[in-house]
C-alpha cells in the first residue's frame, strides 16, 4: 500500500516538528516553507522538498498549512498560485494556524465550492507540545472529514477533539487563548500581591495550586514567574495577536467580554513597554510597574 | 494518655464536619455555637457541649474558630468574654475563618502579649472538602506553633503549608479568593463566547481543560455552568465579601490589581442583580446579561 | 462671478441640513443621495439633482460626501464609478464622514496621486448643530487647502479646526467620541450613585456642573437622563462603530485606552442588551441594570 | 448688634482663605490649628486666636471644620475635648472636609442628640477657588439650617446648593470626584492617543473644548497637560482617598461603578509609581507609561 502524501507548508518552530512527527509515522511528506533552511531540514528527516505550493500540492492527500496569521493563511491558500489553485478535488486541506474565525468559515466555503474538504485545526501546547506530539487539537469541520483527519493528527497531537463545524476549532483557540492571558494575569496579580506582604510565595503557589485556584499556569509558569525568567515560550506579540482575534470575534457576535477587554489592553501594555519578545508570562512585569515595584530587567530573555 | 481538648467555636457548615473529623480522629471536642441545634450535632457525634465560649475555651489546649466575617471573629476572641479573656497561657488558637490579613495580624499580637500562640489557617475546597478532610490549609504564625498545630489541621486538611508569619494564611486565602474568582469569569466569558458561534461547548471544555488554559473551574465548575445549574457550593454573598478584602488588602499595600478590580465590580453586580445566594459559578449569569442572551431562570437556587 | 460648484453625496440628516446651508450661501449645489426623496429636498430648497456620483462630480469644484461609515467612504470614493473616476484635476474634495483614520489617510494618497486635494473634516454638534449651522469641524489635509475649503465648511460650521495632515480630522474625532461616550458614563455612574443615596439629583447636577466636573454632557443630557428621556440625539448603533474606531486606532498606534476599553464593552453590552437604537446617553441604563435598579422602559425610544 | 461669632478649626490651605473670608465680611472668628503659624496668620487678618478646640467652640455659634480625612473630624468633633464636648446646644457645626457619608450621617445623628444642629457641607474649586471665595458648595443637612448657613457659606462660596439630608453633601461631593478623576482620564487618554499619531494638540484640545466633549478639564488642566507641569493643585494623593471613599461608598449600596473602579486602580498605581505629590492631571504620566512613551521627569514638580 503506497503511503499517504502530505504536503506540508509552513515549517517554522511549531511546523518542523509536526511535520517530523508525520515523517516518522511513515507518511510521506512534502515540506515547503519561505526560507530554505527548513526544508533542508525536514528532507535531512526523511521528508521530501518542494520547490513552491503548487510543487507540495498537486499530488498531495492531504494539505497541512502552519502559518502565523490571518493573512498568511489568506495569501498561501487562496492567492493565485496558492493551495487551492493546485489542490486536486477530493484533496484534505488541515489549516493548523491560529486565525480569525470568520476568515476560517471562509475558506473552508470557498474549498468546498472547488471540492476541497477543509478543516480548521489550530493546536494548543507550545513547542515542547509540538516536539513531544501532545498537542491538544481543537477542530472544526464536517465529521466525516475530522474522522479521516485523525490518524494525521494523532502523529502530533493526543488531543484531538471536533468542536463543530468550519471555524469551531479557531473560536475555541480564540477562548484558549482567552482564558490563558487571563489566567496568567491572574497568578501574576496574586503574585505581586503576596510578595507585597512578605509571603512564602512558593508555599503559597503549592497551596493555591492544590485547591479550586489551581490552574495549569500556576503549575508550569509560577516557577519561571517567580524567577522571574520569561524565555519565550510564546511570545507576548503572538497572544497579542491572538487577543485582537478574540476581541474582534465577540464584538461580531454581541459578546460583552469585561475581563477579556482588560486583558486586550494589558497584553497591548506589555508589548508598548517592550516586553513583547518575552514569554507571555511576562504580563507580570506590567503588574509589577504598576505597583512601582520592577524588579531588574529579566534574566533569560529571548535570544534572537 | 488523655486526649487533647479542642474548644471549637463556629459549627455551621464549614465548622461542623472539621469538628466530626477532630472527634473521629480521638480529640476531646468541646463545641459552641450560636444554635443550639449545631451543639446538640457535635454531641451526637462524641463532642461535648459548651454553654458558652468561656466553657468552650477554659480548659482547652486548641481552641479552633470558624466564623463568617472579621467582626465576628474580632467579637468571639477579643470580646469581653471572648476566647482571650478566657484562655489559659499556652493555649494555640486556631482561626480557620477568612478575615482581613491585617485584623488576623493584630489578634496574634495581642494574643502574644498574653502567652497565646495564635495561627490564621483558612481553608479552602469548600463544603465538599470539609466534609472528606481533603481541605486545603495555608497557615500563618510561627514555625514552631505551625507544627504543634499540624497534626490537629491534617485531621480535617490533606494540604497544610506554612506560608509566612501571622496573617500570611489570610493573605494567601485572599490570593486564592481573586484567582477562584477571576477563573469563573474567565470560564464564563469563554462559554458565552463559544455558545454565541455555535460550538459544541462539552467538547471545548474537553479540549480547553486538557492544555495551559485547563483549571479547576473548567474541570469542577464548568459542567454545572453549561447546564445553568448554580446550587451553592459557595455562594456569591461570600465571594463579594471576600473580594471586599483581597481589594482592600491591595490598597492598603499600593498593589494595583487591574483584573482583580474589574471582579470586584461583577461579583457586585450579580449580588445587586439577585444572585447573591447562588454559587459563585453563577458569574456567567452576568456575562449573559451583558450579552442580551439569559437563559431562564437557574434550575437550582438555594432553597432557603 | 459664476457661483462655486459643489457636488454633495450623503443627503441624510446630517448632510440635507449642511447641503441647504450651502444653498442658502449662495453655492451651486448639485446633490445626489441613494433614495431620491433626499435629492427631492434639496431641489425644493432650490440645489440641483445629479442622477448619479458621476453627475454630481463632473462639473464641481469641491465635493463632499457626507456617509455613514469606511466601506459607504471608500464605495463612493474610490469605486469604479465613483468620485475620483470623474472629477477634475484641482477638485477640493471634503470627507464630512466620520471614519477610520487611517482609511482617510489612504484616501488623500490616492487622491493626491491624481491631482484631487482631500481633506477629511468630520463634524460634531449633531442634528441640531448641522441644522442650526454651527457644527464644529476638525479639519485634516494640507493647510493651503484648508483654507481653500473653510468660506465652505463655515457655511454650517462655526468652529473650523485645521489639526494636521490627512487622516488628522478622523483621528480628533475618534477622540471626541471617545471623551463623549466617557463623560455621558461618568454621569450616568454618578447619577445612579446619587439617587442610590436618596439626593436631591438635580440640585446635585446644578452644583457638579458649575465646578471642575462640569462638563458638556451635564449640561446638555443630564436633564434628560434625570427624566429617563432617551430619544435620539445620536444612537448607541453609531457610537458603538465610534468605539470600534478608536480602540483599533489605538492598538495600531500601540496606544493603551483603560477607560477606553471598558467604554467599548459598556457600549457593546447597551447594544447587545436592545438599546442600539437609543440616545447615547442611555448608557445611563446599563448602570442602572448592573445595579439592579432598573426603570420602566424608556418613554421616548426612536420612533423608526 | 453684635456679631456673629465663628469657631474654625483646621487653617491649612483651604481652611485659611476661608477663615479670612469671613473675618473680611464682619464675622468674629476664633481660629484654631495644630500648628500656631496658622492661627498667628488668622490673627494677622483680624481674627482671634483659640488655645484649643474648647477655647473656640465654647462661645461660637457657628462652628466650622476643615479637616483632611474621616478619621481627622470624628476625633477634632467627636473625641473627649473635641467641639461637641464643648458646643452650646443651638451651635451650628458646618463640616467642610471632605469625608465618607456614612460619618457625615452619624456625626449628625450624634449631634441633633445633643441639640447641635450639624451640616455636611464639602467644597469644590481648590485653593485658587478658596482665595476668590468662589467655591461651590454641597449642602447636606436640615433646609432651615441651611437656610441659616448661608449667609456664612456665601461668604466663600459662590455656589451654595443644598443637596438633601445629612450626608447627602458629601455624597455629591464624592460623586464630584468621580467625574473629576474620569474626565482627567478621559483627556489624558485623548492627549496620548492624538500624540501618537502627530496631530496639533493644542488645536484638537480647541476644538474638542467646544462640543459635546467639552469639560472643565479641557478648559483648565489641558494646557498644564499638554507642557507636562504637573504643579498641584489638587495631589493624587487626597484623589486616591476620595475614590477610595466614593467605592467604598458604592460597595455599601450595591451601585456598581465599571469605570469608577477602574479609576480607582488607576489613582492607586499613579501613587504606587511615586505621582502622590503631583497634581491630579498627572494620570496623564499613566497613560503614557502604559504606553511605553513617557516623557522626562515633569519639570514642576511640589517642592516640599
Amino acid at each position: 500500500m503506497t503511503a499517504t502524501t502530505v504536503g506540508f507548508i509552513g515549517l517554522g518552530i511549531m511546523g518542523a516538528p509536526m511535520a517530523a512527527h508525520l515523517v516518522a509515522a511513515g507518511y510521506d511528506v512534502v515540506g515547503h516553507n519561505r526560507s530554505q533552511a527548513a526544508v533542508d531540514r525536514l528532507v535531512a528527516a526523511g521528508g521530501r522538498a518542494a520547490a513552491d505550493i503548487a510543487d507540495a500540492v498537486r499530488d498531495a492527500d492531504v494539505v497541512i498549512t502552519m502559518l502565523p496569521d490571518s493573512p498568511d493563511v489568506e495569501a498561501v491558500v487562496l492567492g493565485d498560485d496558492g493551495v487551492f489553485a493546485h489542490a486536486k478535488p477530493g484533496t484534505l486541506h488541515i489549516d493548523a494556524s491560529t486565525i480569525r474565525p470568520d476568515t476560517a468559515a471562509r475558506i473552508a466555503e470557498i474549498g468546498a465550492a472547488q471540492g476541497i474538504r477543509v478543516l480548521d485545526a489550530p493546536v494548543s501546547g507550545g513547542e515542547q507540545g509540538a516536539k513531544d506530539g501532545i498537542l491538544s487539537i481543537m477542530v472544526g469541520g464536517a465529521a466525516a472529514d475530522v474522522e479521516a483527519a485523525r490518524p494525521v493528527l494523532e502523529t502530533f497531537g493526543r488531543t484531538v477533539v471536533h468542536v463543530g463545524p468550519a471555524g469551531s476549532g479557531q473560536t475555541v483557540k480564540a477562548a484558549n487563548q482567552l482564558i490563558v492571558a487571563g489566567t496568567i494575569e491572574l497568578v501574576a496579580e496574586a503574585i505581586v500581591f503576596l510578595e507585597a506582604f512578605g509571603v512564602d510565595t512558593e508555599a503559597a503557589v503549592r497551596v493555591l495550586a492544590g485547591g479550586l485556584a489551581g490552574n495549569a499556569i500556576l503549575e508550569r509558569k509560577a516557577p519561571g514567574m517567580l524567577a522571574r525568567s520569561f524565555q519565550p515560550g510564546f511570545r507576548i506579540d503572538l497572544h497579542h495577536k491572538d487577543m485582537g482575534i478574540v476581541l474582534a470575534a465577540a464584538r461580531e457576535a454581541g459578546v460583552v467580554l469585561p475581563v477579556g477587554a482588560v486583558l486586550g489592553q494589558l497584553m497591548a501594555a506589555a508589548r508598548a513597554q517592550g516586553d513583547g519578545g518575552l514569554d507571555h508570562s511576562a504580563l507580570l512585569r506590567g503588574v509589577e510597574r504598576l505597583a512601582g515595584r520592577s524588579h531588574q530587567e529579566p534574566r533569560n530573555q529571548e535570544q534572537e
